[in-house]
């Protein structure tokens, strides 16, 4: 342990503020992804941007990695300290600065929750839309580093279509404003480079998020299907007519049964093989036509049910099944692996049966929850944690799984970025000329690298050709060097 | 002349795509801003991506500059030759490769025109969204230069928004691909940070556009005023009820003037000193309900007239007064003089009567035409060319226009690009640390600085402190200096 450094950040943050106790830090060894583990060297919480900068400065000095971590919940090892390092908990930063409902915005600190923006604002009429499941805990910084979405994504865009402008730290200590109130992004637009580059260019220390009027009404309706193909084709003949409703989700029958056999029981159709979610938002009158029409195409591809939330309790019940389904299958085995994948939507019913067989294949259960409309799929991997060579079958069934999304002119993340987990699949979609160029964009915000190392970009060849299983070599803070494993 | 550079150029595009006689060429030393002019020393016609990699690795082998150009309908000077060199002029390729419906998307060709792609896919139900005035000639390669907005830009954004891939040629003559069809924006959002360039980080060859659905109903209306402030204030009521129009423009009395003495005559009322043109698209029940809403705010602020679109041919007319209102400006004065410029939207009704005021201060005829729904603003300069001392005084309220709506909180362009035009009042809003930024991200795709050099950035402070006037020197092909005035 460094005393001296540890002097010198209490200096920086106060007495409190600095947490060195391993016991302490056990928490702060993974985020949401916690297949991949690795204690920090030293938790530093900062008030201000000025703090910020100088814990930045100081790390930089020592050579020593840093990373800004929220509430942890991200699903990619975003927040992961692979090389040991100091972790900015940002949980002090979490004001929300200036409502400004003149110019439909507001200003907040980083460790604002995101649903704490909507909350805010609701008096007003307005909410913060990007609406990832993890809303009730996840930070707005966090949002920003990912790039978050959510289910209505569909309609309202990911995180980036709702930031305005940011202010951050960056390498050096330096700290920039990016953007600004008016939505105009002149010169190059940075502020959208800077949201999702997943903490690797520096550290947002204030965000001017946009605001979006509540929808005057709301409907939301299930469908439920004797067949996982049904409802894809369902979902292909919405987009394909040409609807675009604000959300249209889907849920494949093991995720269903542990929703039911959960605390969030929805009233899901327990013996369905997949239910769809479908909601429409915006103005009352004309909406129950779409909704028509809507229900003639499940009708078409022969829905087993069709059931219309008749209350707004109702409307939350179904939801609730939805955005807890993460937990809920939690109850089915104790690993849980939340993956995330893109896939052309029209090939949504082509590709499902092979995912599942893949998995299968592996003698693996995955339970399928998917933003179907924009194609951007979860099958969530269950394993067992203490069994070395079903993490294995596990990591090899997502590789498949990876390589025939991207086969299928699909993406290896929708939404929960690239992080520590799929940097050795970029390969997969990035040629090395794509790869240069991007990291050459990194190094303009981080020359040095230490902000956030090992994130994104692929290992070099000699740690491992496959990505699955190598080895990192870390220095600790005491000069010694160590060996991280990938799992 | 260089007459080995030509051979060679011929050698890559075909004899007759060369162009050297300065006849041929003069059409080449402006775009839309004219008032800064100067002739390239050649223009060539590529047909391939491969063709454009062998012209770029020429030029930059000889230290050419260079620049790629569509339909020369840019507003900022962003196809300007401010070195002379080579222009790509990019007619050759405009074809539509393909027409996804599934996908929802559309592979084209960079000089096809804006109005052509949705022409091309109008019959499968789908449009373009991005419509800048210009759309019946700008090209997607230029849209995506300048970000191109237009009238709808309010409710479905910029060309950024609907840009899903990019094939670009950059420094070196290296291919690239940039994003795909899948809407994801996997690691940096390079497709987010190219799109806005403004020609300076490389050559788009290909795009991949997103199709948005045509709405099911369109409802336009026009709400006449006797004062601005009025209109003004109407823009603000409609925007903090929450109401997102398709389109919320604003004409003042000399642009409403100019369109109905012109061919152009959209029936806007004479002696109004303020129209507000208000769109509605969507489902056509609950429409009724919000025109009802809008139309009473119109009322409360004392509008003199209000005029719904019966037909779909009063409705195009009423926006044909709007998208010709530059042409028809010309009967005014013979210079015209576009501006861009960008305020918070609450600030309109303070801030459009001071800038009228600046005008008139500098003795120069000013008429308006708004995006007023997004705080972008288009106050048009009328001048005569042959008059230098005007011109001087038209630059003169230009800056101080500038100066008005950065001191605002709003920004020296909306949607035309900082390009020639704007780089020296780029230190109104950004930081030299900010610049400094951007210049090395523009360095990691354009390392030589040959790809369209002299935009964006300010001209170092010994060139000119306040930007007017100033000279430049440039090398020519033949080894000659010469010296380039901004007026």
């Amino acid at each position: 342990m460094d005393r001296q450094l540890i002097r010198q950040l209490k200096q920086i943050v106060g007495e409190r503020y600095v947490l060195s106790d391993p016991a302490e830090m056990y928490v702060y060894e993974c985020d949401g992804l916690t297949l991949h583990r690795k204690p920090p060297s030293l938790v530093v919480l900062p008030e201000t941007a000025q703090q910020i900068s100088e814990i930045v400065q100081l790390a930089e000095g020592r050579s020593i990695a840093y990373l800004a971590r929220g509430a942890g919940t991200g699903l990619s090892g975003g927040a992961l300290a692979v090389q040991g390092g100091l972790i900015l908990q940002m949980s002090r930063m979490n004001r929300i600065l200036e409502i400004d409902l003149d110019n439909r915005c507001v200003t907040v600190e980083p460790c604002v929750v995101n649903l704490d923006v909507s909350k805010a604002v609701l008096p007003h009429g307005f909410y913060f839309a990007p609406d990832p499941s993890s809303q009730m805990a996840s930070t707005i910084g966090g949002n920003i580093a990912e790039n978050s979405g959510g289910p209505h994504t569909l309609k309202y865009g990911t995180t980036v279509n709702h930031v305005l402008g940011l202010d951050v730290v960056l390498s050096g200590g330096r700290i920039v404003q990016l953007g600004g109130k008016s939505s105009d992004r002149l010169g190059y637009d940075l502020v959208g480079l800077f949201v999702g580059s997943e903490g690797t260019f520096g550290i947002v220390t204030k965000a001017i998020l946009r605001l979006s009027p509540i929808p005057q009404k709301v409907k939301t309706f299930l469908a439920a299907y004797s067949s996982v193909r049904e409802a894809s084709q369902t979902v292909s003949d919405i987009i394909g007519a040409g609807i675009v409703p604000a959300a249209l989700e889907m849920l494949d029958r093991l995720t269903i049964q542990a929703v039911e056999d959960s605390v969030y029981a929805a009233g899901y159709p327990r013996d369905a093989e997949a239910v769809l979610l479908v909601e429409l938002d915006g103005l009352e009158a004309g909406m129950e036509r779409l909704a028509e029409r809507i229900v003639a195409l499940c009708r078409q591809n022969a829905a087993t049910e069709i059931r219309i939330a008749r209350s707004n309790e109702e409307r939350e019940k179904l939801w609730a099944g939805r955005k807890k389904a993460f937990g809920a299958m939690g109850r089915l085995m104790p690993g849980l692996y939340v993956q995330d994948a893109v896939i052309p939507r029209s090939s949504l019913p082509e590709l499902m049966p092979k995912i599942n067989a893949i998995a299968a294949g592996h003698g693996i259960a995955v339970a399928n929850v998917f933003h179907a409309g924009d194609g951007n799929l979860h099958p969530n991997l269950l394993y067992d944690g203490q069994d070395p060579e079903q993490i294995q079958r596990v990591l090899q069934a997502v590789e498949e799984i990876m390589k025939l999304c991207v086969d299928a002119g699909g993406s290896i993340t929708g939404e929960h970025g690239v992080g520590f987990e799929k940097k050795d699949f970029m390969p997969m979609i990035f040629s090395p000329e794509d790869l240069d160029i991007m990291g050459r964009v990194k190094s303009v915000f981080n020359p040095t690298g230490l902000c956030n190392p090992q994130k994104i970009f692929p290992t070099s060849k000699s740690c491992g050709e496959s990505g699955i299983p190598y080895k990192i070599q870390y220095k600790t803070l005491d000069g010694k060097t160590e060996e991280i494993f990938r799992i």
